[in-house]
């Protein structure tokens, strides 16, 4: 074993391998590599090693000859990746040893030291940690950019009557607005779990060291600080084998594209021959390589099917840590595709549903025709018995046998002759006759929540507070100190705050 | 077409049926029927239909000489559910059908009038979101007492040095009290999950109808606060489609499963022949039918095993959501026996967590002398040389050599003789030889959050204080109003608050 | 420890014990029996235990006065469990203690000598693969039942049109039995994995002994001889060990389940107002409990629905053995529910699927209808200008101009005079617009395995010997020998073959 | 609309547009675009391709002037996509619509004529099916790679004992051939389920157009055979909903990589310090960035992780087609990704299982001395008493007796004096003793499938003809028709066979 000259360079871009006296096999770095996957991390690493090194500095374990090159360094390869002037290759590990590649590369010896008091296991987990932080705050504003399409067409649409379905089959009137309110609120719980899920995130790991801490003497609250993280890890061996904040935003993304699944199933259904409840624009359908006569909702289809590849990526994370021992063990490595893919599809999908609603060509004229023939205004009856004193059941009942008449006549309910309803409803009368409109009964729907058109005005403003709130989050999210300490250039000497 | 009598009482336990003509195939009504599962929700259906013939009475929607008899029936059916003597049992096609029946054969007639105003969508869902909220409650306790086992042990094991583990080789020396807790700030978020379950799950479906709301005057906020439900449907489509408090309940088991998977991997490992660290009380270990000699971890085996099936049912729940159209569909009938599962399975985990936990026999000294062989101090050897102005990777290249060079020689780091050391290590000293012990090297982990016993104390005291905040969580959430007033039989008249 | 005397009866249900001071705690207890869930498999293990016993009669192990008593005893026991005159209780761990024990409580000493030569391992393993064999008969006739209603529907409605659909929009016609069709090749490619299922379960592992085989001279062919199992296991670590036949039985169960969830969602479709192509029969549709003109699908929605269970199911298994080493652990315990709830699922889902098939009243007028107003044929325009010399893409071009043409002008596209036409198609003749109807397009559709009538009849043979062939399957699996003659009263002194 | 002349170039990758005014948003193109993935098909829709145009030249719905620059200019694009001379790219909805336009800029207005009777609903399955044969040759080879490491370790180890193990714990003496053949079965297992699956890719879809087949005389049983698939759709709505073959490949690879995970399990567990039964070579092992005595199987870990992952998609996969109607969904085009994925990962993960198998430096010292402390023989003393005429049970616990006795004295059980065995065991003897020890205890267990060595030496054979089973198989899928006819420059004039 030589003892190497501390001035040279490494030239792998491999961390270790003082012990080993054999290079990895080919096929096994091919399946160990994860530079092709993690690459995306190199800004997110470049910011936790700025706010690494600038901490070091401020506590004396890097002196200023070397805490400034590193510095220096770090900061130019951020604006170079950024600009996309350098671009991660080679044949390094990871994304973590190519960063301390080129920076030995560009700066020499100083990069060296860039590792003290920390290790690759709390290093990738602040770099993932960032990751998903910000990819959360993509995908809120998505969803917030999509609620909003669906209250602009529910302030549009307070009055527009249609059918709304229990089983898929025609139940009661409402109004398209409460119809989209009642997709806006799931979206609204979404935001809510992405927001849980940006703060599960935000507990800093850096300083955890491989799993014990470090003897130098860190600040692991400075760093935090200085990356925007607003907690700290209480345990050193819990921060390298937690990935809570994965499965979690996991979670969030997959119930989210369950909601907008649930979404794309009634556009696919609307824009059916069929129901015709909705056209779609020509920028939202596509076409058939065969059947010249086709116009097909394929994003709605492939929204539908986007939360399958969701929840198979949850399943495979849950899956991945079940029975793992304390703490990193390298299977976590598998952790990055499937929140990387999880996030993609959630913020991608967003901005395609998103689009989707506003090329909606909706048809009014059909959604009032399908109140008609169902009777849907049955209930209506049945309660209108029951204030008159009949009990409920019995009403129910005697309501189900009007149908049935009606039925038989092809009529619909309020055209039924009085007397005729009376043999069924024998304590019906005219003004309860009048109630059986569609438009009587929806206006009936008074109790809070419910469909009738002046409940759905208040509970716009209650869904348009909802939505502020959560724009308001996302816009009290600011560049951590250590960025704009990075974009205003003054990384090694001045204050950061 | 008959007309029915008002005083006909319902036979059978169907809610329905005045417009069919001939009754469900035996087949169909063994494939749909949901009483042999959802008789669970007894309780909480009859505490529902409390507080929703109370309210209807406050409002006026029932009179008085049918609000007694019903919140009398009720309350006698719901006194003898807890006390066994009524069992749920018969045709009926869900256990609402049979409630109601069962009223009805009781009271007569007034019963026929509690469905006023409701439907069995919003029925449902109350009922299950008060049981998964007890549910919830019942794990979050479980999890505090598993923590608690875990505190106490580590309250007595600040100063038992053990190696911390990470790729199940032995890295650096940790302390038992530091590698249990990093179990329970997991155990902590999961509890902290739970509790954001238990609040989603908090929102009153009731008065939603089977989707549109109710003409009848009623009060949703009213019932919501009756039932101890801090907030209350703001959309009524959205009250009967929504599950998504199920489904982030599942999660929250899984998760909590998959934690308790990794602790009981490590029971497994500790109590193996090779490794040694602990012994099974015999009162939480099983044996052989055939080898007389064997023990075995069966509890902490079924504990891993037991992850896969709550990850199995959120698999399920979330797939079981996919694509359904608004509003209710009778898939999601199917929601019921998996959260069921996962809760139970949550819980019951728990409590034999908490009992396997206890019952390890810990054996220090084969912990201790895990430390030596394995040269888990080569870190510190490092990082001295770092102090020493060795930069980081040349330290880590040097700190290699030494290890080879230990390991030929059958020696431990400290005992390297100084002169042979600097062969490898031309910085050290005889202060960095004597950092190189097993207690040294922890004693300097003071890193916040970091392995050393001076921060691992600091550390149990945040978890007391963590454990405490679960605890007071738990301990203020009360009955509710109704169940109040259910016990103190002052249902009808009096005020309820 | 005292030695115990050789005649001594084991008091308890647990099949070990000797080496333990103290007994199980009984949250421990609760939480590890399996004797809730497994007593299922008491048919199953007695069998094997017949089996079993015979062979040691044979090869000697057992003699005449030990195998004579068990036989009987056992024997006994398996009438009077099919009777339900016997029923599984008591506190013991598993099924399996709970026989030896009432075995013992019957016959005295010689129970004490069935266990020779055999483990849990091996002996649990035996059971369930018998178990899963059985369900899987159950499930496959089940599918070939429902199966045999789609056959004769389709054989029914050869001439039946209606409109095929891709992306849910009308395409091109086709008739209602080549539709039934595709969804009997689904079918029937279940049932052949159910059939590969039932191989995969039909290797024994007893004589595996705890996972090292056994130094008695048993004779492990003979046993699988004598419950039917055509293979034997080759290695005894594996056999115990082994989980491959109830994971390939639960992905058959859950994409059978799948199929069925697509057919399902069909009759959700057809019977919605919109659609219309069919209506329920009263004995397979539910009503709604405030709604009193509803009828709703609910078995098709549940059947839909019961396709994530199982998916579930499935997920669970896969992972529950997820990274465990050799051989047996206790984690497989939790095999027994999934695959129970899979096979029940499975058949009741078949079964219900059959009644709701055969409950479906198809209105071909309505079907008939839907060819109208979309352009079904605007293909066999394009197909027809092929003939003519037009490359497909231009006449693709063509016939879409003459869609829109057609849709202006409001007429079908046989419709359109043909001058107006070629304006569109320069290519088009007399003829090619007679082709345009959807009758002539159908008939048109003579390609192998097309749409059209005589080629549907073709399939309607295929298909049915596909369905002979499956039930041939079933019919050739008989009753195991050891069952004959245990039916038979000749379990120890006539040849068994 | 214009009339577009005959002789017009397609200028876009879309086959489809005749009835749109607007082009497709780009958020929603970039979102339905399949391009980025789906071009890894090219190779296997020129080759389907190919066959198409080679068959409607057969049946002359292709005249010679057409079919010869087709063929001529698809061989050219699948020589040079091969050569990697042309590589997908551009602004196409999908690999196949690149095809056409590429097609058609070389070849110009004969590319327009071959999209004739076909739909890209049977063209892209056609492809996939092909892709995924492909791909499942290579994973059944890597299978039979891996299994061919671990019978050459196995036959080389026939007689070198180590423990085998039931719930971690050690049970019985075994072989280590007994061992590693255990893994052997399950991967043969394996094999199996990746033939069945190769066998259900192999029905070809092509012909069946849209959905209903097509009115040109076209022959899909010729297509089929041209591209080497052996079975033809029976049904042209089955064959384009269809995606069985889909999910039971990535049910193959779920299963095989859960069976990676178990062996890699025990890399994790033999490597490790307690453990010790193996040292990884260093080509097979990783270090740490931070403790430079690290050696860690980060290889066996990643292998264990990525079952996880294959779950995954497994999940995804079923949950996708759940619920979706007939024929042809867009949601579909998930699939692609998924079992990409799947493939890809167990195709890796095998090659490097294989790397790491080899990798493994056997330890046989540390096997055999971890026979000895844990009384592994204390079946062999129960099974010797019972020879003795003791019953099971009785045996059982005198055997349980011993071994407390041999604990107590530190002893071995065959280092256990006669007269003092005599205390727990009245019936044992001197041969019984003798019978004790680990050699003795293994050659004993003859029974078959057992782990005497001479049963695995048996076992051996059956695992080498098992495996040239496997390799016959692979070696008997030969290049298809169309292939070879591509290869020999034949495609239009002469005879393909």
């Amino acid at each position: 074993v030589s003892v190497r000259d501390e001035k040279n360079e490494a030239k792998t871009g491999k961390m270790w391998g003082g012990r080993f006296a054999v290079s990895l096999d080919p096929a096994i770095h091919r399946f160990t590599t994860s530079l092709p996957f993690d690459q995306r991390l190199a800004r997110y690493d470049l910011l936790g090693s700025l706010a690494h090194a600038r901490m070091l500095f401020e506590r004396g374990v890097l002196a200023r000859d070397a805490a400034a090159p590193i510095l220096d360094g770090l900061a130019g390869m951020l604006r170079d990746v950024e600009s996309g002037s350098l671009a991660v290759s080679g044949d390094d590990e990871d994304v973590h040893s190519w960063i301390e590649r080129v920076l030995g590369e560009r700066i020499g010896e100083p990069a060296r030291r860039l590792h003290t008091a920390r290790s690759r296991n709390d290093q990738t987990a602040v770099a993932l940690r960032l990751y998903v932080r910000d990819a959360i705050l993509r995908c809120h504003r998505a969803a917030s950019s999509l609620a909003q399409v669906w209250l602009e067409q529910a302030a549009e649409h307070t009055e527009t009557l249609l059918p709304g379905y229990t089983h898929l089959q025609r139940a009661q009137p409402v109004t398209l607005a409460h119809h989209l309110l009642a997709h806006f609120w799931s979206l609204r719980a979404d935001n809510e779990r992405l927001e849980a899920a940006y703060a599960r995130a935000g507990t800093s790991p850096l300083g955890a060291g491989a799993l014990a801490g470090t003897p130098h003497p860190i600040d692991p609250a400075r760093t935090a600080a200085l990356l925007g993280l607003p907690r700290v890890f209480p345990n050193s061996m819990w921060a390298v084998a937690d990935r809570d904040y994965v499965v979690e935003t996991a979670f969030a993304c997959a119930l989210l594209l369950v909601h907008l699944s649930r979404f794309a199933e009634e556009v696919v259904l609307w824009t059916s021959a069929e129901v015709g409840f909705a056209k779609l624009a020509d920028r939202v359908a596509k076409g058939s390589s065969l059947m010249p006569q086709k116009k097909n909702p394929e994003p709605a289809e492939l929204l539908r099917g986007k939360s399958a590849r969701t929840i198979g990526d949850l399943t495979a994370l849950l899956t991945l840590l079940k029975g793992l021992p304390l703490t990193y063990n390298s299977d976590l490595q598998e952790d990055k595709e499937a929140i990387f893919d999880a996030l993609d599809t959630c913020e991608a999908s967003l901005r395609a549903a998103a689009v989707l609603a506003g090329g909606l060509e909706l048809d009014v004229a059909k959604m009032r025709a399908a109140l008609h023939g169902g009777f849907l205004t049955a209930t209506d009856l049945a309660d209108g018995l029951v204030v008159r004193g009949v009990p409920f059941r019995t009403a129910h009942e005697q309501a189900g046998a009007a149908v049935q008449m009606a039925e038989r006549r092809g009529l619909e309910l309020w055209e039924l002759p009085l007397d005729e309803l009376r043999v069924a409803c024998p304590r019906a009368d005219e003004d309860l006759l009048g109630a059986l409109s569609p438009e009587a009964s929806l206006r009936s729907r008074r109790s809070p929540g419910g469909a009738a058109p002046a409940q759905v005005r208040e509970q716009l403003e209650l869904a348009r507070a909802a939505l502020d709130k959560g724009l308001r989050f996302s816009a009290e999210q600011r560049p951590s100190p250590i960025r704009l300490a990075f974009e205003q250039g003054r990384l090694l000497d001045e204050e950061i705050v």
